[in-house]
């Protein structure tokens, strides 16, 4: 069955090429898209588009199909083209006439709009607990090893002193940018499309305030053409945000392939969370964090597959737009996995101490002793010069106490501002006043 | 003059390879860098690191390097490697001693991160204001011409009605998302890296406190770690919400140029802002907008080209990050061009008239016909079959009367409601903040 | 089982996330790695590490398992970890300790870098069998159609005359260029990387140039730290062929939607091959052509993953290669639909006769009637003055007859030499010699 | 002066933003610009579109150009619109009438294609010198440094031994597999557009054949309209044959800058050609490597810049088309840069010996240990287990001979096979057709 079928047949060949695997991503749908109708008809009954009986009968059917539905017992059957569909024709079986009615004053268009919109709504707010898990690993780690030494790099060379505590503390703020865009995507994905019918509105009397309200939204996308350009849009937004998530697990990964590397040897992790070689016998690889590493990559190369599909298409519904489920819907399961496997593996990570004690890390120190001078008084460029050809001519000896103070150094690393900061980005998604709308309209 | 210059010799080869046209990008950082000396000495003072009298030197010489960079009096000498090389020279050559102090406690890494955010800063202020006037452009053509219909395509079949008043809102409210995007970044860039050194703190008792308050910041990058990692990171976001622009712009360049296309033929612009052909001398191209389309997608390149050239870095500095500034710096100047000449082009655009009056457009009065039908009582999928039925057998009859009512429909733009939208997301930089750091600091 | 599981077990998440779906991908790997298998074990009887006795019951097993793939009876069990694993666990499941030798002298990573050769050289002359379909089909269509003229346009402008004939040859002959991309990453595909164990060699005395003729490559990766390099690149060369052939199937596929539109009108598809709205009862909508164009431009992004995916990583095998199999493996099914779809859609379609009568299109003849002034002497700057001129004050008059002789042009399509040019690309890859060492590895 | 300048001035606004840096481009052009004169007036000659009168008067003064360009006496004033119309301008100023003649039969369009090709031509064939002399640099310091052993990585794990010569051999060989996209572009570019026009063909019964021949293509792009579809797929090929250099060099950096990070430690380079640091006065950074690297990452990022920039776009020219001249001229001299300045510092690498003595590397010997087992008549997973509970229980003893005889292991590098592909594919350009025709026009 297709809801737009008349005497004509589609070639089968044609549907399945067109199709795709639509159907298995539109199951992810299903939760928003009942959502959708319980707001859609209530608000149809308020403009008399819907008696009080319809409305009542199709109410109590529709939270019946969302209680099966989150109880795993809901499957789009082959038959059926897509989730939308298939929730029309449950009701309809169900309810008779009046299941027909509630597509009155919509399309599948804006049906699509407002069920991606709850459903990147229920994404974003997992990646941000998510992302909150791996945040307090992060700062819990910091913490607790704050008094552990490292080499710091820059240009890959041996530069200056580092800490553990730093190192787990400076992932832990980038997570906090990263809300920032979250937070964007959060924006743009929390405006009502519904109503905007295949783009250009409906002749309808709808109450679109009534729908955005009933949904929790924080406000509609108004002009109903722009609502149509929000697909794709509101998708490739997502993805930068996510691929922002990515990049910063994407650096740790890389940054424990090379720590765990016997060349720098800092951090080591049990044997059962590392794997063997088929030819080589005392191999341990990181396989997840390469694995970890490959996954952000991938993510990190969405927004640009979002935008080469969607770039130069004119204003108004292309039947490609479909297509980007593909892309996006399993990212979200590729990113919340690499953020709890990145939690976990944290609770087993093992620290080497004392690595500054090898005399390769000597001149680590090298900074400190210039300032120890131009606290005595010579002038920078003059202390820098000296030291300098005290290294050139192998007389440098290191002072290996480390002395920062300063806010965000080794000796005061301010994490409970980092951890202010993350807290208010948190704080203004208001998660509460969603799940609130949400709860209502299902009870 | 290299600072960093000891007995040793670099070869020439190499520095041309090395440093290439980063020179010419740093031109773009003065303003910045002389800003950032400014704070940076004050706190200096105040630690102790630099006496009243030099402070007193420094202020004032630097002030009158600013004021020389405003008006335009300001080079890099080609001896010289960079920007932040040439105001510390030039301010030594002025008050001698008391120049080569003010490098104390910052290294070249932090001084330039601390340049981008102020640049980056005084750019995304230039954007905003920039996106503001075509915004207003938009809402005021929307408003103006909210009654002439225009066909509105869906697969670019032609669909249902649409309006030049929804066309034009439709991409003013897609700029109200854009700028979310652009406050993203802003809150990114508006945090302090200074005193981070490079990228491992400083043993000096830096304030950073102060100089966030004083070059007026939002909040610091407290973790030195993460403060060096935010360059790159920084740029790719601040391309990703350039992109968001872009994509918009370059969606409405592809519009113009269909509808101004002869079989669509509902726009066209006076002669003069058009161009002809070698060879064919009637034509007439939209070149402005073909420009526009092609500097947008190439700007919707650009996060990526970024994500590429730092992923699979490690944590602290790499040298390459230098070559961010070639990518970036030269976009804001393309996307301004882009949002002004669309701005100053939609003062010269002419609509047709009376477009739907051509029969091929009567089948977009399908779905009110139908509608009609269900407002008088019969169920959607009947009315659906019936007027589908008298389409196919050449029977059907458009009512060409549009009677949209609700919210965003072609009755009912609400630009009102997305003025208020664009007005609270551009209320949330609060640049006066900014302004007034940076005009206490220079006074 | 795992084939370097020692006494530690590995923890089921972590396996969960490492494996992934490789076990679907790897599936395709299946046909690919008996034939490696099969030359692998001759050359090691050759050089006296397998028996001959061991040689006939591993090749004759192995060819009951090649007979199993090809008629569908292959799986990969769940608690296996991949197909070499399956594969060999089958073997020695039936032919007892011979089967545990046939790992001697490779490592599991030359034994994925050949079966990844190998299936690409499948999945490359599969590509090339669709394209030459495509290709013809193009040129059928030219040819038969080759007097109907259609509007040629610069700028999206209405230009000069061109014709079906021309633009179905364009497409063509685009296909011809897009096989010399195809053809460089098969001469990349077709060179054997067996023998590079884990990408430094054996201390076995190898023959590899025995099985590189034996799987009929046309020479070694020699160098084995280069063969594991070829990890990553092959795939990404090889996405690049396809997007080249992707970027051909995506702009014909917009021509379509374009020529499609009401407001072209110049060909049309039957009913049954377009697909209807969920309210517009009169839509008839070019799906197939919009979802090719989504599929194609997603190909598009692909060599742009594989970048992201694999820059910046120093040499010597990583876990994350794995990851591109999910990246491209796809790709192959996806864009071989592509190419069987538009053949197909290309069998219905209808080419709308007269198109030029319309007199918006007599400006296409500018130029004709400039060149006409030039054959009669005057110089071409004067005559395209005195046409511009003509046009401005509304008397000019188009003189509709065609008269292009040239090569390449409307009257001289040259259909054949375009032909030839393919022909003589195909015959490059020379299939026929990698056929003939397969059918005589599985004899 | 433009030459399609009527009695309409085109507001400079517009003007400076859509010529934008075109001139400065296209002076790179200039050289091809004569080329394509000089043989489409011959072909004009040919079919009495020019009086043997006119062409020696116009050949001579284009063959003066052609020599003031050689001589860098040539600039496209600020009054012209571009490079064609400067050298057109020059020669009606200094032969008259002739020189307006000599647009007959051709178009901007074309005129920019045929350039396009031939300077592609000419940059390809840089580009090939260029790799051969890095090849020829690795192949020597591999066959110099062949004994010395450095660990090979899998994982990042140390995995087995590899060597210098392994290392730089690798490389050498993946320049071979770049080379083939290489030529894949120059058989894309090595067609002949001229005689195109517009996209449409012309009117005149022109002889492409004959400008083929003379320009020295190796054939024609026959179909008109496929010859302007060229335009941004052949930018777009040639981008992806860079991008394949441009990632072999850049993972050589990234190579690089580990193996002289002091943990690594295996090479370095003298004083003056690595950097200081502003405020750690013993840092010598590895720049070269680190700008090489990030250099050859924003090459990598070009092929998909090149796609956002075209997609989509139906066939037919586009003004944004020129915008590519920006993105890929640059990358000519960045991508033979990096490939002169990484031959040079090859001159000067040190390569550390006895590195496997240090202890940390006795496990890449398990391998060895293993392989032993087996040709003493073990299986080889018995073996395996064996070693591997001896690495376990630490009792694992390395047997530090590495005996690697097969073709392309440490002991038998296949250098001469290497030298012997690449030679091979080299020969396959044919550069000497080209020269002589070449020669031929501008004698």
């Amino acid at each position: 069955m297709k809801i737009w079928q008349k005497n004509i047949d589609v070639d089968s060949f044609v549907e399945s090429f067109t199709v795709g695997n639509d159907r298995a991503m539109d199951l992810q749908l299903a939760t928003a898209d009942v959502l959708g109708s319980l707001a859609h008809t209530k608000m149809l009954n308020s403009i008399n588009l819907l008696s009080d009986e319809d409305l009542a009968l199709v109410q109590k059917e529709l939270k019946t199909i969302y209680q099966e539905i989150q109880s795993g017992n809901f499957t789009i059957e082959d038959t059926v083209e897509d989730v939308h569909s298939q929730i029309e024709m449950m009701l309809t079986q169900r309810v008779g006439e009046a299941g027909k009615k509630i597509h009155s004053g919509r399309s599948r268009n804006d049906q699509v709009l407002v069920d991606l919109k709850l459903y990147f709504r229920f994404e974003i707010k997992q990646l941000v607990d998510q992302v909150t898990a791996l945040f307090q690993q992060l700062i819990r780690l910091s913490n607790e090893n704050k008094d552990i030494l490292i080499p710091g790099y820059t240009h890959l060379q041996i530069a200056m002193p580092s800490s553990f505590g730093l190192w787990f503390a400076a992932y832990a703020e980038s997570l906090v940018d990263d809300l920032e865009l979250l937070k964007a995507a959060w924006n743009i994905s929390n405006k009502n499309p519904l109503g905007s019918a295949a783009g250009y509105g409906s002749s309808f009397p709808l109450n679109r305030r009534m729908t955005t309200d009933l949904l929790g939204f924080q406000d509609l996308n108004y002009n109903v053409v722009y609502a149509q350009m929000g697909r794709g849009k509101t998708e490739r937004v997502l993805a930068q945000a996510m691929s922002s998530v990515a990049a910063t697990l994407g650096k740790f990964a890389m940054d424990v392939t090379l720590f765990i590397n016997q060349n720098f040897g800092f951090i080591s992790f049990p044997d059962h969370l590392t794997t063997g070689s088929s030819i080589m016998p005392h191999k341990k690889n990181p396989d997840v964090f390469e694995i970890m590493r490959g996954r952000c990559n991938k993510i990190q190369a969405l927004p640009n597959e979002i935008a080469l599909m969607t770039t130069n298409l004119p204003s108004g519904y292309h039947r490609e737009l479909q297509l980007l489920k593909e892309s996006l819907f399993p990212s979200f399961k590729s990113l919340n996995d690499c953020l709890e496997i990145c939690t976990f593996m944290l609770d087993h990570i093992s620290l080497k101490d004392a690595i500054l004690e090898d005399p390769k890390y000597d001149y680590l120190f090298s900074v400190e002793v210039v300032n120890n001078e131009v606290l005595s008084g010579i002038p920078f460029r003059d202390a820098y010069k000296n030291i300098g050809a005290a290294i050139e001519s192998g007389t440098f000896k290191p002072s290996k106490t480390v002395n920062h103070t300063h806010e965000g150094s080794i000796g005061n690393l301010q994490n409970d501002q980092i951890e202010r900061q993350f807290n208010e980005v948190v704080a203004g998604f208001n998660f509460e006043k969603v799940d609130q709308a949400i709860d209502e309209l299902v009870r």
